[in-house]
């Protein structure tokens, strides 16, 4: 169906995927994992073959299990990822757009920390962007697709 | 009173809000004590015992010192720490809360730099979340309480 | 001519400011430059003197040769900048004021980091801010003038 959101709604609509990409960064770095599964919706897709890696790099491409499938996925995989170190996400001026069809895009500069505590790494930063689309599922805006492409990563030997 | 603000309110609120936060950085960071006065209110309370200290850490905890009452306190506390260094603080993607009371509350990640000019470190990176209320004095929306938490801190050695 | 826009159109503003500042960072970082052209104005003034110098810094300042005047000289500018390097640029929490006359200003804080592929330094970080006025032309806000002003800038050898 094609809807005509009012200005109004417009702006509410970009307000509420602003806290709720806010949430999924804080719920990352507390590891509060029901938080982050209630930032995305049943079916949401995540592609993050890119996470690790520069452009150009000659490191080990992401491979297609860095592409999660359904809400559960995602967050065992980002809960596998993330509970053994310290990580620090930041996402910075986003560019929104509400669609006639009642689904968003959005795309995020962000930025991460890892902070290891074994192997040969000390920590990584990395730089890049959030490629989304969002979508309303039981009555809030939620993530549906995300995929993270990036400028530079960083590694920083133990 | 239990007020019911308008969705267009509601979003002015947000904005007002994002603004004197906005305001709370850059007066730090350009040392302008009067702009930095003026975005609490005159009982604001901050906490920033966990200001320079990682969760789990056994360097030294904040004391009681560390907690401030009262917008003179306030600005007195963050004169003495800044005034003799260079300090970078950005606040990221802020989750806002507008409630029926005429209050706010707000939570925002965050990233600190501190560059010394002497003493045994070259400076200090931290990374962490403000837990914050906000209220309307004097005609506009101020920080009320403020307490920093930390994901993360990291010292370079001079 | 003087106007009073609405407070919708108020946030509208804002937000549409917002985006346009966001795509001004993604079209550096990614070298989109017809992208990067679209968020001046024809007759858009930068003034990049402090880009490279910190406050106080002994290094050689900025002469009139980083002052742009007119889209394409900007773009000229920027374009052969960053063209042999990586750079990540992020604006944080920005002040927008939406002026009687159809004009508005901005602050915004930023950092950015330059990865260089030769030469002594091996990477820049800066940190500052952004003073801007913006102007609606051909139906949408773009940025008119331009100062970059710095906190900080790290430089790290090769």
């Amino acid at each position: 169906m094609i809807t005509h959101p009012s200005p109004l709604t417009h702006l509410l609509s970009i307000e509420a995927i602003k806290c709720v990409k806010a949430r999924y960064f804080r719920a990352m770095d507390t590891k509060d994992w029901p938080l982050l599964a209630d930032v995305f919706t049943h079916d949401a897709r995540c592609d993050y073959r890119e996470a690790f890696q520069s452009p150009g790099a000659t490191t080990p491409a992401g491979t297609d299990d860095d592409i999660l499938n359904g809400r559960d996925m995602i967050i065992a995989y980002i809960r596998k990822g993330l509970l053994p170190l310290i990580s620090v996400h930041h996402g910075h001026m986003p560019e929104i757009e509400i669609l006639a069809d009642g689904t968003a895009t959005a795309i995020w500069p962000m930025n991460d920390l890892l902070r290891f505590h074994a192997g040969p790494y000390r920590e990584m930063r990395g730089y890049g962007h959030y490629h989304e689309t969002y979508r309303q599922e039981d009555g809030r805006w939620r993530i549906a697709t995300l995929k993270l492409t990036r400028l530079l990563i960083e590694m920083t030997p133990a």
